[in-house]
């Protein structure tokens, strides 16, 4: 059944799924991988679609694949699928520009993060909603954390240098980032319009731009399922969320 | 059956699990939950046992549990089980003395750390037997980390302050840090005598004494299982495993 979305909504969601993605294995973009028989792209929308702010739905999808993405979304719900470009950023520009008149708040989510609930959506939205120009969901960082350098080779080793520890990083202050990270439209807009370096994430050229960005607790079933192991931890998943 | 364990091998691994744990539920010491109906610990155990050149397992258990830990790992391998402290460093310090003379390397490894394959455990071993007196398998760190302060309450909150981001750290450089870490057994010694702060992890004492610490590849595998949903996704894990 296709949902519908709110004609009254605030909330455009923007979703960069032009990347190659090989991560997982050969074969077709990273968006499109199959998790309990439907792609990671699929997943993502659905949830997109359920939270409740949600006015428009923007997909980039790559160059040769609008229209089989467009066929595959139809079911879902209804999404502007427009034509990515080579880096991430160039295509949340193109989707950007693709956002309907009148919404004051903009998502970019990453489609890999198949499985982030509704509520985060509505929650990054809300916190906008407050005030906040821009918001990121974060997680704790749980594992120790050491800063490395390259290292001579070891007495008997064989194999090139292994890394040496420079120090341990004070993780109480360190947050781990996940999507989808939320912006003023205005905001968003204008960091892409003065965007130099590519492989930035969206909070961080809002950063340079001198603009403050908020956090909001992040969920753990907003992983990002990137490597084959992910597929095997998100279909667990799939079961409690 | 009982695994044995390898009388000729030079690595003893010692498992301080005296932790409260509570992360994942009240009741009990966390190594003891349960995942796919047997305590962490015993998986744990189990695949430690499997590693060909571990020669000595000791456990430090909570003091009143001593007994029954004993009985629980008697089945799976050959351990020695002593009285663990109040912080894990203690019992990190009251193991060590379990070592039998003659073990030149020194394992200290996570029971929540369940599912470690025994190839980590023979290579972290491997890298400190080449000559590496420290050593720890680590990750690549794969979400955006950020650096983040308190914030002022935003124009339409209510709740406390949130966080905001003081800047986005560059994350090639960092390594998430896994279990086993390896030692040669006097720099163990040395660091532990040395130790003011009980809170340290093993890497990061023999660091501040000045010793090199270096880094071998960690494993998916090796994850942290402390939060209530690591265990579902433990479950997974242990089909592939």
């Amino acid at each position: 059944m296709t949902a519908q979305l709110n004609a009254r909504g605030d909330v455009a969601v923007l979703v960069p799924a032009a990347g190659a993605g090989l991560r997982l294995g050969p074969g077709g973009p990273k968006a499109l991988r199959l998790l309990a028989g439907e792609p990671l792209l699929v997943h993502a929308i659905r949830r997109i679609a359920a939270a409740g702010s949600v006015r428009a739905i923007v997909v980039a999808a790559p160059a040769g694949e609008v229209e089989a993405v467009q066929e595959l979304l139809a079911p879902v719900a209804p999404v502007t699928v427009v034509a990515g470009g080579a880096e991430r950023q160039e295509s949340v520009s193109l989707a950007l520009a693709a956002v309907p008149a009148g919404v004051g708040i903009v998502l970019v989510h990453d489609a890999a993060r198949a499985l982030t609930p509704p509520q985060l959506i509505e929650s990054v939205a809300a916190a906008v909603r407050a005030g906040h120009p821009a918001v990121i969901p974060v997680l704790p960082v749980v594992d120790t954390i050491k800063e490395v350098g390259p290292g001579a080779a070891g007495p008997a080793d064989s194999g090139p240098p292994l890394e040496v520890v420079l120090g341990t990083v004070d993780r109480a202050v360190l947050r781990s980032v996940q999507t989808p990270q939320g912006f003023r439209y205005d905001v968003l807009a204008a960091a892409h319009a003065a965007a130099a370096d590519p492989l930035t994430d969206d909070a961080g050229l809002v950063e340079k731009a001198g603009v403050p960005v908020t956090c909001v607790p992040g969920s753990e079933l907003a992983m990002k399922i990137t490597r084959p192991l992910d597929l095997i931890l998100a279909e667990a998943l799939l079961h409690v969320s």
